[in-house]
């Protein structure tokens, strides 16, 4: 089969996942991709139901993300949140005046009893998305963090509180009891390669491996799966992960995530700067900084090229 | 009494009923005046409840409205209908940034239990409006109209359907079984007088006086109510009061007007090019057109002479 032909599945947190998967659409046909999001960071904010790492896909994958903010749309503008603070409203999460109507039209097909995957995938047809974009789980799913200041719920511990606060533990309120969404345990099973981007592994792979289904599908592989590892240079590119793996006790190395996604993956790809000594993965190496669309495509090329040694 | 003292209670409906009460803001203390406002338009949209006469009344005693459109907010931007619109979202009733910010909020605090009554206040206080502002009740009431095309609710009439439809009959469902407002009897009965704004009859009016407490407590009155005429020239100032007249098959003009609110009211204030042959009732002429602010308080202060005339 050429490499253009084969079908993969990802799975993937928010900003780190959206390039990865942008990166594969240089390689394959977007009808050969799936995303499999996470939905841990999901909450109700304000009357809306709110899917942070879902619109993120979206909005990046429909080319409308802000790229420089690295969330939301770009050409955004704020007369909501400037309106809401005058009458006294929350606003320590910003919702854009643009990006508001993905969450009204959301949470009135969820309260009209739509499932959040029939939401998402219209919302991806209609932005002539060709990649297969699936929640997780129509379940609910809360990531909670367990802190010095207390348990926080995942956007507060994340937006409102910048990730400051020392973390201790983290649990996912509903995975063991949640169902995977439709599609995505046969994407696991389906496809020629499974992915795991270089999203958070602990706040943002470990909600999606939480679902029972998904880490039994996941074990029960027959096609290679391939992590990339979010540390570059023995830090983190974006977000919390460093931070938090020291807070949680965890080396700051790529030997801890081959260890956290032990029994799942079979290949580990890490920067070029980086070591491995886990003898029980696959290495590979490339630059895994993904500025350049270039860097995306070279770093997906990667991820694919050790699968396909692992899959021979 | 000076007349500085008066205490006045308004009945109203948006923009005929905002002009008056900033004109008798430019004769009284804004304490002094409660404005009991329309809630028959009011409808579920997007999922938000939406109070367009309450606005209406905010914006303007706030001095946020669009003077030049008549509705919403000065100054107010789009983006949420044009990404709403890309989306597929119903986009016939359009709602501005900023505006969406009062929506969203009433739409929480009324899920959370609160009533529209105290939301309504809320807002007021935090835009520093002296006025006090009623929802006529915290029942839900909805102004339905009987048309050559069928039932419609208020809004698809009056906003989608731009009034076009012939009238046959309008009702006011759950009307019967609504409770006024908290304050809304008291304000009638503790008021020095009474004063109906130039809003529709039938679709503005109406609906308050078809709730039975408040009509009772008009019937009973023992303040003088004056009406403000909507008509000028034997015509409507705004909006379809004299299409809709037709249609019903009621004249256009003042005695008809006098007519329909016979019981209720002692005085009517008309245009000073217009005459009303009712009997029963003291008529007084002004030019009623409230375009400058001087014209609303001219009105506020002869719809109040008319009041104390009728009161010695």
């Amino acid at each position: 089969m050429s490499r253009a032909g084969r079908r993969i599945t990802c799975i993937t947190g928010g900003v780190g996942g959206a390039k990865l998967v942008l990166g594969l659409q240089q390689v394959l046909p977007p009808g050969n991709i799936t995303a499999i999001v996470n939905t841990g960071d999901d909450f109700r904010h304000l009357g809306f139901w709110v899917s942070p790492d879902i619109d993120t896909l979206l909005y990046t994958l429909s080319g409308k993300s802000n790229v420089a903010q690295g969330w939301g749309r770009e050409g955004e503008s704020w007369a909501f949140m400037a309106a809401l603070r005058e009458l006294g409203g929350e606003d320590w999460f910003q919702l854009g005046d643009g990006d508001l109507a993905l969450h009204v039209l959301r949470s009135l097909a969820l309260a009209s009893g739509k499932t959040l995957s029939a939401v998402t995938g219209g919302f991806a047809r209609r932005w002539g998305i060709g990649v297969t974009v699936l929640p997780m789980s129509d379940d609910s799913i809360a990531t909670v963090v367990n802190t010095e200041e207390g348990e926080l719920p995942f956007q507060r511990y994340f937006v409102e509180r910048r990730c400051e606060p020392r973390v201790s533990a983290i649990r996912f309120d509903g995975a063991s009891r949640a169902s995977p969404a439709p599609g995505v345990v046969e994407a696991i099973r389906g496809a020629d390669m499974v992915l795991i981007a270089p999203s958070n592994p602990f706040l943002s792979v470990d909600p999606i491996l939480a679902i029972p289904a998904i880490r039994t599908a996941l074990e029960g592989r027959s096609a290679p799966v391939v992590a990339v590892s979010p540390l570059v240079g023995g830090r983190a590119v974006k977000g919390p992960t460093a931070k938090l793996m020291e807070e949680l006790g965890i080396s700051v190395h790529n030997d801890s995530i081959a260890a956290h996604y032990e029994g799942l993956v079979d290949g580990l790809l890490i920067d070029s700067g980086d070591g491995c000594n886990d003898e029980a993965i696959r290495i590979a190496r490339t630059s895994t900084l993904m500025n350049s669309m270039a860097d995306k495509a070279r770093v997906a090329r990667a991820a694919m090229q050790l699968a396909e040694e692992l899959a021979t």
